[in-house]
Parts: C-alpha cells; sequence; structure tokens
C-alpha cells in the first residue's frame, strides 16, 4: 500500500458535479489499496470574486485581511470535497491549513513554509480516513492565518509528500502534462513524458503555468516523485524526475513565456561596490520578485541598473524605490509596461553553444525587439513587447523542430 | 471610557455598501471615546448559497464538513469590515472564533461555548485597535472548528461582552427594537422601550426572531447591559434589563410566535416511572430541542407522549426514535407538520389568572384549532395550524389591547 499525495485545482473542483468527479477519483485509488492525502485549492473563479469585494471596499486592502478573506475559499472546497466522500460511503476528514499543522514564516501573501507537524494526519490516515487538505494556506507562530501566494496550493501539496514522505505526488490539472509550448499558442506543440526537475522549473518559473516553481524547487530539494495530469481523463501525464528519459535527445525541450512582464531602469545609480547589493536588498525585504537583472550604461561614476518584475508590482516596485532614494542615491526610476517573455529550455543546452545563437536569429528574422536577454544552463529567455509574443513562442517551436511528431535531435548552428 | 461589544447581523452587512456604513458606525463610537469589539455574522444570504452547495452533494452533509463549510461566512465578514476599517483610517484586526479564543463543546452545529480566553482581544484593544470577531463559530478542545448553531453571533456578542465585563452589549439588527408583535403581521404593533430578561427570553424562545433566546439567557447569567436596535437608523431601539420600567403596567407585553414547529407524538408507551425520562434523555443526547411536552391518554399501562419540536428536525426525530424503539418499548410514533405556535408574554400574568382563559376565548372565536398548550409564569403557548397563524397573532394582539398607542392595562376576565 502506497501513500500518494493528489492535489486539485481551482478547475478541477470548480463546480458541484467537478468536486463528486474528484470524490470518485480518489475513491478509485483507495479501492487500489493507496493511503490519500488530497489538497485542493478554492473553488474555480471564487477567489476572483473575493479579490473583487475587497477591491470595492479597498484599492489597498491590507495583506492579513487579503489571507483572512481569500483562505475561506479554500475552506470550501475542502468542506464540500471530504462531504462528497462521505456522500459516497468513503470515510473522510477535512483540515484547513493550521489544522493539518502547516507553519509558515509570519509573512501574509506569500509566507513561506516553515514545517509541518504532520501528526494530525498521521492520525487520520491511521484511522482508515482520506485526508483533505486545504492548498496555499497555513499559520504563523504566532497564530496567523497565512497564504502562500500565488499556486500555493501546488506548494501545499509537495510539502506534504515531502513531510509524509509519501511514495507520490499527483498534481491534477486542467491540462494533460506539460508541453513543449502552449498548445493554446501552439497547436502543434507535444506532450513531454517526462523532464527534469530543472527543466521543470525553468518552464514552471517562465510561466508554463502547469506547476508553481516553488512546488517544483521544494520536490526537487526532497526528492518529491512528482507528476503532472489531468483531472479530466486518465492520461499518463508528465513525470518529473531527477534522471529523465534521455530518448528525446532534444537540446530544447521547451518554449515557455510569461504573459504579465515589466522593466524598471533604475539610473544614475552611483558605481559603489555595494549599489547593487543594497537595491536588491530592499526590494527583497519588501518581497518583491525580481527576476532578470541587467546592468548597463557604465559610466565613471554612475550606472544604470534594469530589472523585470510582474507586472502586478510595478506601482509597488517604483514606491519603494522612491522611498529609499536619499539610501540608494540614484537618478530617477522608470518603468516599461507590457512586456512579455519568452524562453527556450532544455537540459541539453549545456553541451550546444549555438543554442542561443539560434533563438536570437530566430527572433530577429521574426522582427521581434529584444528588451532583455537572460541565459543560464539550460534556459535563455528574451524579454520582449507583448505584442509580439505569441508570434514568437510559433517561430521558436518551429525553429527548434518541437512541431515535428517524431522528436529530433536539434543541432547548433555554429 | 467604556467597552462596548457591538453585534451586526447579516442583513447589516449584506452588501459592501453596508459593511462601510457598519464600519463608519464603530468610527463614530470610536471617536466618541469607546472601544469597539464587534461580532459580525455571514453576509445577507451567503450562508444559504453554501447550505445549497452542500445539499447539492448530499441530503445529510456531515455535521463538522457543514461547520467546517458554513464558518467561511463570517470569516469573509470579518475580513472585510476589518479591510472598511482600516480603509477610513481605524486600526482593526479581525479574529475567527478560534483566534478570539472562543472555546466551545465538542459538538458540531450546536455547540455551546465553554469559555472564552479574552486575552487576545485584549492585547488587540490595548493596542488601540477595533477587534472584528466571527459570530457564530469557536473552536473544540481536539481543535475541530464548530458552530453555535442559528443565532449564534448573540451568543458570541453576549459571551463576549460577559468575558471582557463590557459596559454595554448592543445588538444591531433589522428591526429597530423589541415589538409587541411582527409588525410584519401586526401593523398596529408597537415597540417596547424596555423588556426584561424573563420576558425576553419568551419572546426569543417564541420566535420573536430579534434575539437568540441562548443569548437573553447568557445575558440575564452574566448581567449583560444589552440593547436591541437598529443597524439602517439611530433610534433608541429596546433596552433588555432586570428590572423594566413599570409605565404600562401591561400584564401581557407582546405576542410572540413561531412558524415551523411540528408535532411528535410517541403512542403506546409503557407507563413506568423512567419511561419519560429516558425517552427525553435520548432526544438530549441527540440533541434535539424539544419544546412544548404533553403527556396524554393516560390508561392502565399504556400512555401516549406528544412533544413539539422544529420542523427541521421531524424526520431527524422520528430516525432517533425508531432506533430506540426497544428500549423505549413504545407502539409507534408519529408526526404533524405544518404547525405553527402563538405566546402571550408579560411578566405581570402571574398576578393575572384569567389571561390564559382570554387567550383560548379569543382563539374559540377566531376559530381556531388548538393542538397543544403550554403555560408558565409569564407565558402562554398554543400550538396551532400554521394556517391560521397570522389570523391568531392578530387577533390576539387586539384582544390584549396591545394596538393601543396609549398602553392599556389588561384585565382578567374572571
Amino acid at each position: 500500500m502506497s501513500l500518494i499525495v493528489q492535489k486539485f485545482g481551482g478547475t478541477s473542483v470548480g463546480t458541484v458535479e467537478r468536486i463528486q468527479a474528484v470524490a470518485r477519483r480518489i475513491v478509485s485509488a483507495t479501492q487500489a489499496g493507496h493511503s490519500i492525502v488530497a489538497v485542493v485549492s478554492a473553488m474555480g473563479k471564487s477567489t476572483d470574486v473575493l479579490v473583487d469585494m475587497a477591491k470595492q471596499i479597498t484599492d489597498m486592502p491590507g495583506p492579513r485581511e487579503m489571507d483572512m478573506l481569500l483562505t475561506t475559499g479554500e475552506q470550501v472546497s475542502i468542506a464540500l470535497l471530504t462531504m462528497a466522500l462521505q456522500a459516497i460511503g468513503q470515510d473522510a476528514v477535512s483540515m484547513t491549513g493550521w489544522q493539518a499543522g502547516i507553519t509558515t514564516e509570519d509573512v501574509h501573501m506569500k509566507a513561506r513554509i516553515d514545517h509541518i507537524d504532520e501528526s494530525p494526519i498521521r492520525q487520520a490516515l491511521q484511522e482508515g480516513k482520506v485526508v483533505i487538505v486545504a492548498g496555499f494556506q497555513g499559520v504563523s507562530p504566532s497564530g496567523q492565518i497565512t497564504t502562500l501566494g500565488r499556486g500555493g496550493s501546488d506548494t501545499t501539496a509537495v510539502a506534504l509528500a515531502a513531510a509524509l514522505q509519501a511514495d507520490m505526488c499527483e498534481i491534477y490539472t486542467d491540462v494533460d502534462g506539460v508541453y513543449t509550448a502552449d498548445p493554446r499558442l501552439v497547436p502543434s506543440a507535444r506532450k513531454l513524458t517526462s523532464v527534469s526537475h530543472d527543466e521543470m522549473l525553468e518552464l514552471a518559473t517562465l510561466g508554463a503555468g502547469v506547476l508553481h516553481p516553488r512546488a517544483v524547487e521544494c520536490a526537487k530539494q526532497h526528492r518529491v516523485h512528482l507528476t503532472v495530469r489531468s483531472s479530466f481523463n486518465e492520461e499518463e501525464g508528465t513525470i518529473i524526475k531527477e534522471e529523465p528519459d534521455m530518448e528525446q535527445g532534444l537540446v530544447v525541450s521547451g518554449i515557455a513565456h510569461d504573459k504579465n512582464v515589466a522593466k524598471i531602469t533604475v539610473a544614475d545609480l552611483p558605481t559603489k561596490v555595494d549599489a547593487m547589493a543594497k537595491l536588491f536588498a530592499i526590494l527583497a525585504k519588501e518581497h518583491i520578485n525580481v527576476d532578470i537583472i541587467v546592468q548597463s550604461a557604465y559610466e565613471a561614476n554612475t550606472m544604470n541598473v534594469s530589472f523585470s518584475v510582474s507586472g502586478d508590482e510595478v506601482k509597488r516596485t517604483l514606491d519603494v524605490l522612491l522611498a529609499h532614494r536619499e539610501t540608494l542615491q540614484f537618478g530617477y526610476a522608470v518603468a516599461e509596461e507590457h512586456l512579455a517573455k519568452v524562453s527556450i529550455v532544455g537540459a541539453g543546452m549545456i553541451t550546444n553553444p549555438g543554442v542561443a545563437a539560434q533563438m536570437f536569429n530566430c527572433l530577429a528574422d521574426t522582427g521581434v525587439e529584444m528588451k532583455m536577454v537572460s541565459t543560464s544552463e539550460i534556459k535563455v529567455s528574451c524579454v520582449i513587447p507583448m505584442a509580439q509574443m505569441e508570434e514568437a513562442v510559433r517561430s521558436l517551436h518551429a525553429s527548434f523542430e518541437l512541431d515535428a511528431k517524431e522528436a529530433a535531435v536539434v543541432h547548433g548552428v555554429c
């Protein structure tokens, strides 16, 4: 008998009928002899409804109260799913984040899980119950209700799988696996049977939207066996594991994109040794996630630093920068919005130095303006205008021969 | 500076605009120098929406999961009200039942409050914050989320007022006080400036619908100063206090009614000394609230016992009875539904023995069939067909001269 942690996203529990379908899926797993812990998100658009109500009251709802508000969404889901299980004869119990022993740091709206006391879940499992846990939420040491931020339910599932030493963590979603690109943008995109944690991490960070990067990171760190599959069919999905099958030998395994990107430029910063450190320490302290960083226009005494943030963080980032203008001694800060990021990802890149050049060529041929570039061992990312994103993804997908039915090895151009 | 506990019902926080109005009312109290703890219910019909979803899943949702589901309603309200206060510059903090230290017994859907650890609220008050507490909910010693059942937010408010030794507990609702009868049924009904705890208790138990009986009981026990007033205007409301003003000298101070009543008859019960005790012990253990009890058809060896329960409890009551048929050794159990209860209430009744007779006369004149009768020192109740309830209330209101603008002393008929 194995212990499986299953995670069902908002779409999978979007209606009463879908909740009942999830209950049947869980029961078929228990009937196959498995112990099940299921993590669920809020129903469909219910979080958006709550956010709307808060926005009607104030433009700047306090983060503690937002967490208080939003965590009700998952609490509704766990109660209804548990009822659905009980209605078909499966003993089950629901647990909020604090009841499931999930302790986070004392930060609101984007807390990290500190530790999990798995004894309440273990006890319920020993009593033969399916345990339904509210995703996305926890409790701080001082007893505040906290949330893990966007995609937090994935992290809850992986963290629970790690704490419980589960045999498998299954992420059920509305797509049936990880694709070489977003199939809505690239109709010829193919499903990958397996990817490495690192590739998935890059794909997730870059907005493939299937799995939250923090969850992948956590899975990698704790060696959690992870699968992404559809909650609407019985297909195999994509396995995320340390050693992917080398069947394909692909240099580039997928094209990722991220829609909501903005570029912030901090101009006329003094060229002191600690200027960059100070700048990004201040942003980190304010929990602003910075992605690509480019240092440019280096002169004798001043430099410009550009970095990308989520489009939602632009106003807050500029506010934080202006509040620290005297400390940082910069000239001015400016934001460029309506940008996107496209990336090519693949573990094979390390040994194929021409890949980045092929990407730049492809984008140039397509007439796409590159605003920022960032490279790592297994990815190359370009920030480009939002309006050109779809065309860029399709061109790259074709250029790296990901359209092909049969996998093809892509050769570097130089 | 005094400490006031205010309670706002579902209608008072039914929309975002109303929540903002409640926030302004609270701020005007803090500006007058008071410390405020506000207890809130779920928004308007939101509880009904949640109940509907549960009903779509199963006819018999488990009570633990119902509590898990329904407590989200109040959690939404406290978050939004706290945001509204913060938006107009008032420091405030929301607390769920468990965060506010409200410990209940380990029963679901109708738990009683065991004790309150008031230190989290006291600390927040000392920090100059308004404290917004979720009504209707608590936590059991084993860490389960519990609810207090219908009208539970009133009980939360009074219990908090008692624990905090508040100077006043103000119940804000959609009516502006306690009336001699339901103004929707009797247009000539008058607002009472004050009633005694006991009268209010009878009026509340009998379905006046303004204040939950448990809250009144709790207020009486802990000498909490209680006021019922409208959240939509600035009128004075009705004060509930131990020694009411004797201005009116009324024998009957109000007519109460309760719509959803059923009569259960347990037939051919053995006439043993402990038969009644056994029967009602079993019902109490299952948390079935029994109201009027009538023992009838007393023969040599068997008797019939009839009692009234809420119309919602009929199926469960019959199930419980049948499950214990062997223990209780009765012949059969039968339910009569679609009944109502009308009652006359007044502290002056004790010294006016003809009041019950006047009531029966009035009902007989109106052609109302009496199914059950119950009397106490300050009330007389009759169970009658639901279809005749409104007419009965109006006739009684007129018969006891409650219509009169000027208060009139009602004399007994014999």
